[in-house]
């Protein structure tokens, strides 16, 4: 490691930094003035420790940490029911925004598996901006999820919030979702790390890579290596869309880690008529995935029902998914079982 | 209120927007094809009732929430022990980023009382952006804290990032900080909204203003009157800066909320030199104080040291913020007890 | 249309912007204190007037200006040489950043008629941040932009900083670009407006859709209708990438303009190894086209040589961009000469 | 110098770096894999010249630009008739948006210096988003300035927008005004930069410091000394402002540059109640001087009458100016004439 430090420095600075270094492990070895050469054990944690110094502008050539890609290295897929993320693998996770009823639910489950989705996701606890939305149905939405899981075969992804529910969520979900708000949420993402359940993991909504790649690092160091990150568009000046979905960030994921990387569409357009060129701009940038929100009458949704789209359009866009993951390399990781209903469930 | 709605509407689409305006109990008239005009309760929960509706594209004239202050209603005047803000009184929030040693923390206590400062904060439970840093004492933490209050008289803010946390930090902490990360965290917001003591609420980094006040409505929502906004920067494209300290934010809130809002020049500028004049620039402004970050030795500290001033620096600005105060109609807030030490502890 | 207006408004106030409304030919009716409604001719012009009155906060329902799309109206398709963008037609526009040599320039230009692009692009003129850069060849550029295209039969693009220039670039040039800098030079756009050379927009580096909408509006109403927008990526908060590709105004401008509109990977990249992803990505979200840099020897390159690809991994793009162009119902304009020369001219 | 290089390198990578810094009068040293130290001439514009190399990341430890402050170096003071820009000075610059009329003009301009200003600002050329915008009088506009200069003894500030027009407006104005708009634009720069003129250049409104101050270098680098920056605002996320005024880079700059930097209220905040809180943030922040939008019907105003202030506010904002820069150690430059006129010219 190269440490890039602010000159001039004190002596009592200088004696400082030299210390820490030194209780790291590390011989030092000044290059220049403002550059400090660090020979050494090179661990995962060493880099934000020494960035944490008052006199350390920059850590260059830095000790990889555990969601780093070693140069060549495999993709990490992870699997969730027959959902695959990464490697050879395309997966389409889709549902409603949040679980409202029973009925209502399990039409739009059977709909998302006829498409090929292998994932369901449906909100139980509800993050909003304002308190007088609504908020979620809570347990009894969990309850509601693991019956169309029994129902369809798909498994089940669903959002938790406050680490006090981690349990309870657990005992139902396939996988947690960690919302945008909750990226820089330590306490919840230590609590779902201790698990072994999968976290889809979302970008904050001015997260740099840097600060997204570290909240993954702290489900993967308290042990849970299933994560699977989630570009859901950052905020921007313009509002022609609610977010901006970030491609770039997207495609230099793929190089700079091993952790899976799928694209929110329906978060970053805000609009149910962009959700499908921004999906397959998602897929064409390199995403193993999409996670999109679908309604038959979005009208009656009791939120985000602007950009829910329907049943039909999902399944049109997961034939285009399919070629696209095939144009790419790779192909759509589909429902193992055979559709249970016949019956398709479009709006 | 008027609803401006997503045109051509389905007859589906209208029919469920008015059955919602019926049952909020309004009743509506369409002045053109896409304004709906409602009469009826306004009530502080309606505005986002209506805007989670799929065809509201935005609620005009909105119904007032508990942060919005009411035309030509006074400020509301928040006291945390000698500390006030708003109304007439400015006042410094100052101490270390966080809590690392009794000792240390007391020779900062004194100089904050010294230098002027109403409310000493320090870190115990410490957000940070990587599993990797130096996370805060905790619990031994709170402890000294409650220590240096006794010897100062200075009141304590402490931040609390974990629902699990708010009655174990409530029993010491004369304020609860709730932290940019943690803005966007309704089970935390909810949690200290159960309680009365106040609470210093900081804007998330890249949070607009309204979702800055929907934060603190779930505060005043839950039955917390006693709400501070702190402005403390937002994310920027340039990096001279750490964040980018929104002046103009603290203007409009002046005029748009009866909360008082203070400034945070420390984490805008994330570098000592710029402290000063960006605590000038918030007062300036309109803030009702400011939160500074001290320590006497930077370079020991393990978060955040390359953005503390000095106590001596501290003692200056102070100075400043008293004129500032004073330029502006206001006063300075200043402990009430004579210091108990004589020694001024600069570095 | 339908006037938002700021209230309360003072009698001068009101008085003043019903003069001006029906100067412009509309009667007026108030639907609300707050609310006007005009009934007239509707003209291009007129949102621009209404908005710059100080007590329009908004202007609804507005009148479409020229580069609006009328509801289920086609795609406006622009040619320069073999290139057509719009409607079926997706094109390859690529060339050198700056044109520096002769035989280079030719290696070039073959490279990107073999791969299949049908538009030369190479900076004769060249917009840069710092006075001590290269700034281009100038008239010397033109001549061998001028001698590539008789070689190779390519139509030419090159970029216009200077209204002084149009005349001298336009003599050469099939098709004038106007930079991101530029993109606000209004002197600038009315002078290429006054010609009927195909003008090739690129959207400002912070610019809204509708800022971006209003430069080409410069354009079309000066009487040239050949504009097509280059989405380039815009400003952000991170730097992973250089800019942000911004896949979601691609999209919404499919639908809200009749003009083509493309992307250019390689300065929302910055770094060679994206520019491909950020390509299929941009074409996926509906580009009509990509503007990539190339180049055989990228550290010979005397600007931007980071982001250039070499000749091989133009072809490969190439291949992709036809897929994708198929994948979503179009075809790739070939370059309509069978190849002149035989050698192809891969790095 | 230091170059932080693109690793790995390839040998032709390698050779071409060296053999540029050879070029340039530099011998050259490997201090790790990807730094090469670089002893030599350290010349203004050789930091750009090595940026632009393909391999380099970054230039660390640059050669000082022009614009450069020199450690512990005085500020450059700008003179502009009356107004002093730098040092111990701050003045206040005011007038219109546009030019409309004359009689209106002088009653502007009299307000102007009977508050303390004494820079008369007031468009001729307008720089306007919409073609269909009011984009000023023009020459007649340059005619109403002399007219109000020779009547008030306030020097005159207008914008430039072509660099055709440079010598026009060069003969009335005392001060050209570079746009943000312009700020990227270097054709008009060296024009300007070719002149003693005075330049107030305003930052590009997604500009970081560095390019701002390139800017400012295609000025100096010409030949021309007398440069002001003009802090204006950023675009931002939030609409509550219609920029962001960045008083970080405000004070950022007073360090990094030796030349004067001012505030733009007006722009920043895009509404006249919160001009006075941003004007008095700037100065707080360190500026020196303010660039204000005064009108007395500001319903009649042809562009930015929302922003524009009153002549009984710049009055009162005047007196708070001279308290802030009491406060900063410094002095409101006054204008040096008894005002000719008695009559107050208030709305």
């Amino acid at each position: 490691m190269l440490l890039r430090l602010r000159v001039p420095l004190s002596t009592l600075e200088k004696d400082s930094i030299l210390k820490l270094c030194k209780e790291l492990g590390y011989s030092t070895r000044f290059v220049a003035e403002a550059l400090l050469e660090l020979e050494g054990p090179s661990r995962p944690e060493h880099r934000s420790r020494l960035e944490d110094h008052a006199v350390v502008l920059e850590v260059m050539a830095a000790a990889a940490e555990l969601s780093a890609r070693p140069p060549g290295g495999p993709d990490t897929v992870v699997a969730i029911g027959d959902a695959r993320f990464g490697g050879e693998f395309v997966s389409i996770v889709s549902g409603p925004c949040a679980v409202e009823d029973g009925e209502r639910l399990l039409e739009i489950a059977r709909a998302v598996r006829d498409a090929g989705g292998t994932l369901l996701r449906g909100g139980a606890f509800k993050p909003r901006t304002s308190p007088y939305s609504f908020r979620g149905l809570g347990r009894e939405a969990l309850e509601l999820l693991a019956r169309a899981r029994e129902e369809t075969g798909l498994a089940v992804v669903t959002e938790v919030l406050d680490p006090r529910d981690v349990e309870e969520v657990g005992a139902v979900a396939d996988a947690f979702q960690i919302g945008s708000r909750s990226m820089g949420n330590a306490a919840l993402l230590s609590e779902v790390g201790r698990t072994k359940t999968p976290v889809l993991l979302k970008r904050g909504m001015a997260a740099t890579v840097r600060e997204f790649l570290l909240a993954a690092e702290y489900v993967l160091s308290a042990g849970n290596p299933n994560v699977v990150l989630c570009e859901r568009g950052v905020r921007s000046f313009d509002s022609v869309t609610r977010n901006l979905l970030d491609v770039g960030a997207i495609a230099h994921m793929r190089s700079a880690t091993h952790l899976p990387i799928i694209a929110d569409p329906s978060h970053a357009a805000g609009r149910s008529d962009l959700v499908a060129p921004l999906a397959r701009a998602g897929i064409a940038a390199g995403a193993c995935g999409i996670l999109v929100e679908v309604h038959p009458a979005p009208h009656e949704a009791r939120s985000d029902g602007a950009q829910a789209i329907s049943p039909r359009e999902l399944h049109a866009l997961a034939d285009e998914v399919r070629a696209l993951a095939d144009l790419t390399g790779r192909r759509l990781a589909e429902p193992a079982q055979p559709a249970l209903t016949s019956g398709r469930s479009d709006s």
